[in-house]
């Protein structure tokens, strides 16, 4: 495909700037590499939970509220759960269900996840192409005082509460990326990092052996949107995880985990002031509006990056 | 356990007759065998039609109506399996998948089908017990004319509209009876054949190396209940089965079936005429209403079996 937007996408900031980039330039151009080193097996279903936000969020049933999960969805298998005894403190909707269902025995039959992703999204009608970074089995832990725990474990079920000293990447040494990956990061107009978190959400991607060797060569044509906005992350816990691994809250901070591979930083009119410092990495700053508080934010972010990027039709 | 009653039992005939046994007699003492060869992976998980029929129903929470399922349950899930082009035509609603997932993640990790029948009947307030026929895998198989069919897909997708000349209870005869269904049958006070089909509900459990053996040795104490009325199946195709096998669809051809093993056998008044051949099969014919039309009947029914048996308190 020509003209081909390369986005590396987290869940929820992902899902939204991506609504607002597949309505600013043609949702078919758009190729999400997705992070799925949150993925989990939970009553024995494989949950991807990044891809589903995603593909929920471009298909336009995500929970508005909530930006994960389907809106107006109902939790009564997942009550009846709780009466049998099971341990229900991941929310599965009924709805939302039957993807884990589907997913799950597609995968036990034989079929890649990148298979299922897209089929899952086409019935879903989602335009844009969605893969995970690899087809391979890697998975978050996270480091804590209380031990390493399960990334799901740690964000849901402990509501991100423990102090972070670091992560790992389990598998990911030894995964490849999904076929497609690489030649779309070096074929692309131009590629995105959205904003997600540079921890959990865009580290693992990063992990995967050759996806920033490939970014480095496009240096020039890659853009990162910062997670974070006046010291403070747009959604979960970057800030924090920032702040107790040693490092300052900041966009320039995020910038400079970055620098190696993106040529441009999208960052907050609340940050303007650390425009310097990022250009000082040899990175080009652009300061925009980053909160996306409805579709015109999303929109407006997604027109301001493709703009710069040069790739608005 | 003392006074203990033994019945083996199918699918929603034999839920109504216990429903109706459990409250006319404590349902503590009501050891019941459940078949187990109509059971299914269905989007990848493992169904136990009979035994969720009968849990539920002594739950008190079956649907009403079909007899199977859960009453008011919706099927959310169902419809957004369809939605992503999977083949869902087994009914399965919210409440009910929840069974279905608990069941299949405790297998996973190793449970026994005992085990979890246990757990499941617990959590859901059961007070008698229900034990799988065996906790080996044991599948019917369906001979027709277009072939064999897997059982549910002969009865639940193609709606029993084939016609059936033959069938095979797939591991059977490797098969060993779950723990305490020989001791069960051996100590029991009485032992009752619900009214289910005597191919494909009670067939089952007979060819479990061991369980007829048993019940020949207790043939005084064991009763079964005609699941034909008037040359009719109460629920299901029994009737139609026994005509494509070559038989006649009349009570006294069940009673021929049990003949070896069970020294009493109920049948409807409408059969009466029936009563004498019976007799002549060295069984003690037992002539009441068996039609359970709501719980009075199914009390009615229960009791007259129970007094017939000598086991009414």
């Amino acid at each position: 495909m020509k003209r081909r937007v390369v986005a590396l996408a987290g869940g929820v900031g992902a899902a939204r700037f991506l609504d607002g980039l597949t309505r600013v330039i043609a949702p078919e151009r758009v190729f999400i590499i997705g992070n799925t080193a949150d993925d989990a097996e939970i009553h024995g279903l494989h949950i991807s939970p990044d891809l589903d936000t995603v593909t929920y969020t471009l298909a336009g049933l995500a929970n508005p509220k909530h930006g994960w999960g389907i809106r107006g969805d109902s939790f009564r298998c997942l009550e009846a759960l709780r009466r049998l005894g099971a341990d229900a403190w991941f929310q599965l909707g009924d709805v939302d269900l039957a993807t884990h269902l589907y997913r799950t025995q597609r995968m036990a039959s034989g079929a890649t996840l990148s298979e299922v992703t897209r089929e899952i999204a086409r019935a879903l009608a989602v335009r844009s192409t969605l893969v995970p970074m690899s087809n391979e089995r890697v998975r978050t832990r996270i480091c804590t005082a209380s031990g390493e725990l399960e990334f799901q474990t740690y964000f849901v079920k402990r509501r991100a509460r423990d102090r972070v000293t670091g992560m790992r990447f389990e598998g990911a040494s030894e995964a490849t990326p999904a076929p497609g990956v690489l030649d779309a990061i070096e074929n692309a107009e131009a590629i995105i990092l959205c904003p997600s978190n540079p921890f959990i959400s865009i580290g693992p991607i990063l992990a995967i052996p050759g996806i920033r060797d490939a970014l480095q060569r496009r240096r020039e044509n890659v853009a990162a949107i910062s997670p974070i906005v006046g010291g403070q992350a747009l959604k979960g816990p970057a800030a924090k995880m920032m702040k107790s691994m040693g490092m300052r809250a900041s966009a320039a901070e995020v910038a400079r985990l970055y620098q190696d591979f993106a040529g441009v930083f999208i960052l907050d009119e609340v940050d303007r002031k650390q425009a310097a410092q990022v250009e000082a990495l040899g990175m080009r700053p652009v300061v925009t509006n980053t909160i996306m508080r409805g579709l015109r934010e999303r929109k407006a972010l997604a027109r301001a990056v493709a703009r710069e990027l040069g790739i608005l039709l």
